[in-house]
């Protein structure tokens, strides 16, 4: 039995330091032995969190001795790297090893005629699984399941059932359920292995069957299988073919990695940020993060225009150029806080047509009221501060204006996108700011030019 | 069998609509039917996507005959308004029905005595099960486990198993792994149901026991759980106590709720919102979202304070003021990028004390990067726009100050929290802006007041 949370606590710091340490000082055999006492797990996080430089070295003295698995963990910026380490022979043998979805993964990204050669070191048989899962579309039902299941014919009994799984040698150890299938392959059904296990061995299988299990085409995308996953509580789930035919079948721990994935770019993404930003390398990071900031800079240029509108007017009240960003400040965050909400709700399928006008309408009244509650604390404020009343109403007055156009924005926006096929995560902040930013400038100058100059 | 994705699909706007017809028209029989053809999931999606009065509406007419499951699936806001419908009966009822990590879930929530109301309704038995459950700390092992499991001693073989879960009636259905423990209900290892299945009767159970199972102390928070499972792939995890007694086993699906909302608890805290604002009313969320804007308000203030010592130059150049914002927008926005992959690796273990200096000059390398980039874009432009070279070099110098502080306060601040026991995904956005509007402003203003007066 393992101590509770081993696995958890084994790639402490200090382990990593001492594989760092060791390569440092040349002794090869210390740092590959340290590696190897770790899981799959430990050495892809080791892999992860050492320098570019001492990953390679690492890579270097592993080769074939490299635990498959450990790839399978690796996340893909680092994958990718440490397949350049490795020879069409050594990473043949780890698809050899690995579950096809596993071993198709691995292939996927690797340049056409690097992923021919490593084909070619593998048997027929191999070679064929292999490319029947590349067939389907990147993040489809048909890439992340595994082909080796139990399927009994609807014909047998629970006894037969049984001693075909203590005759056949090569079953899958993860199996929690065999699935029922009829003369033509098409699957009608399910039984839980611990069902089966009750029962005694005249019953024939179609008497325990499940016939309203649900199942996934292979071309239905990753995220919806997860969907299905997590609203019907499955641990495997069958895929099948336009016609029935049973052809694999998910299993919940790809599922687990897949809603880590998916959560983990939303994310991401609303941070302005790519898929493994933390892996990739200094200048690919730079290119990767400055086109997100230029497009910002184009938002925050927008809205320095608008300010240029107002040039005389901050000319004879220098306490506009003052005050204005936090008008537009308050506005961007009260409109990311509606923007979240709406991104989270859309991705979870919890806003929808059915809802939307009550959310917009709820964000409207709650923009509305925050905005008086800070148009009224922000405009004493500035009374206190600039002794001018107006100057105080034109703030408060901005505030508010914001802050609805804020709520406006942020559920719009989202829902907008997301509308069109645009994915809302990626692009509804800076449409937003660019928003708050206008609107925040354009209602505290203009009032004040109206009211004050 | 179900056809493909109905399950996702079953709860379509047009349905939603209907059964809000059916209610607004009075046509209650017809609007319960409509919700009861739904499964459990489907239930739960329509009562969180009507209106309030709607919903209580709704949960009048169902009363008893709401199905315990549709409470599991509820978002917390949403479960605490239906609950509010029901009597301590009725609850009772449901608790009754489902597991027991379910049922003190639902209890949990609920005032001390109304809770205690509810449990009196309930048998000896069930009422110390659920109170067992509850005395474990929220969000840990112990309430997320099941009790129901099948257990059986060391000295049996795989025939008196396969005989013991034919007699037994009350087994679970979901049962994936047998457990197997020694005389004093110690864990010894388990045994995956698909492994007993292959082995002839008398072999004895000991020959197929894992003993290198990861288990969970009663005690472990449900983060530490999901980690778990994650990084071994696990469908199933024994729960013992302090002196490694098997009290429950946690399934794979209770996980993937977790893990659900810890990705979205991150999400929705970057964001500056807290969990379950999409189905908090109006007057929760302003006030929830108000206290989130009033820290920002104090930010904005203080950026706006370091402009007031400014006064004086910006009356002299006025554009000093239509500038001003997109030096502290790019800082804003690349500390943003910076703060949440840092927010993201802490989360997931990926940033340790064993790669922080790396991830922090890695940071550095990329604002001082990227500050040059935009600081010869927006440096070349002013020149163009204002034809001052000298207001561009500012401009340009300032931008690459404020990128390079970005990136050191958007690494810092994070690691700092976290080291400090503080949730870095709270707080590190608005110490960060405030960061990069002081010295966005301090920066361009300070190099303005120096060499353009």
């Amino acid at each position: 039995m393992s101590a509770d949370g081993e696995a958890l606590d084994e790639v402490t710091p200090e382990r990593v330091r001492r594989v760092e340490d060791a390569l440092a000082e040349g002794r090869n055999a210390e740092a590959k032995q340290l590696l190897e006492e770790l899981s799959a797990v430990g050495q892809a996080a080791v892999l992860e969190q050492v320098s570019e430089p001492q990953r390679d070295a690492l890579v270097g003295l592993l080769k074939r001795d490299l635990d498959p698995e450990v790839l399978t963990e690796l996340d893909d910026e680092v994958r990718d790297d440490v397949l350049d380490q490795l020879d069409s022979k050594d990473i043949a043998a780890a698809a050899r090893e690995l579950e096809t979805d596993d071993a198709a993964s691995l292939l996927e990204d690797l340049p056409e005629a690097e992923r021919r050669e490593i084909l070619a070191e593998l048997t027929p048989d191999e070679r064929a699984e292999i490319e029947k899962a590349l067939a389907y579309p990147e993040d489809s039902a048909g890439r992340m399941m595994q082909r080796s299941l139990v399927r009994v014919p609807q014909s047998w009994t629970v006894g037969q059932v049984i001693d075909y799984c203590r005759e056949a040698g090569d079953l899958p150890e993860d199996v929690y359920d065999l699935f029922v299938v009829d003369g033509s392959g098409r699957l009608k059904g399910s039984v839980p292995l611990g069902r089966m296990l009750r029962t005694k061995r005249p019953v024939p299988i179609t008497e325990l069957v499940d016939p309203d299990i649900p199942s996934v085409p292979a071309t239905a995308d990753q995220a919806e299988v997860a969907h299905l996953f997590r609203d019907q509580n499955l641990v495997s789930c069958p895929v099948v073919d336009d016609k029935g035919r049973l052809l694999g079948v998910i299993m919940v721990d790809d599922v687990v990695d897949v809603i880590d994935e998916e959560a983990e770019e939303d994310l991401l993404k609303m941070g302005g940020v790519g898929h493994d930003d933390m892996h990739a390398n200094t200048v690919r990071t730079v290119r990767l993060r400055g086109v997100w900031l230029a497009v910002n800079l184009l938002t925050a240029v927008i809205a320095s225009l608008v300010i240029g509108q107002f040039e005389g007017a901050i000319e004879k009240i220098v306490a506009l150029a003052v005050l204005m960003p936090i008008v537009a400040s308050m506005g961007g965050n009260a409109g990311t806080q509606t923007v979240t909400v709406a991104v989270r709700a859309l991705a979870m399928g919890e806003l929808t047509p059915a809802n939307a006008l009550r959310f917009i309408v709820k964000e409207i009244a709650v923009g509305g009221l925050n905005g008086m509650i800070f148009a009224l604390l922000m405009g004493a404020a500035v009374v206190l501060w600039y002794h001018d009343w107006r100057l105080g109403a034109v703030i408060g007055a901005a505030m508010i204006c914001n802050l609805v156009a804020a709520a406006l924005a942020g559920t719009l926006i989202p829902i907008g996108l997301q509308k069109f096929g645009v994915d809302p995560a990626v692009s509804s902040t800076v449409f937003l700011t660019t928003v708050t930013d206008v609107i925040g400038f354009l209602a505290f100058l203009g009032l004040a030019t109206l009211f004050l100059l």
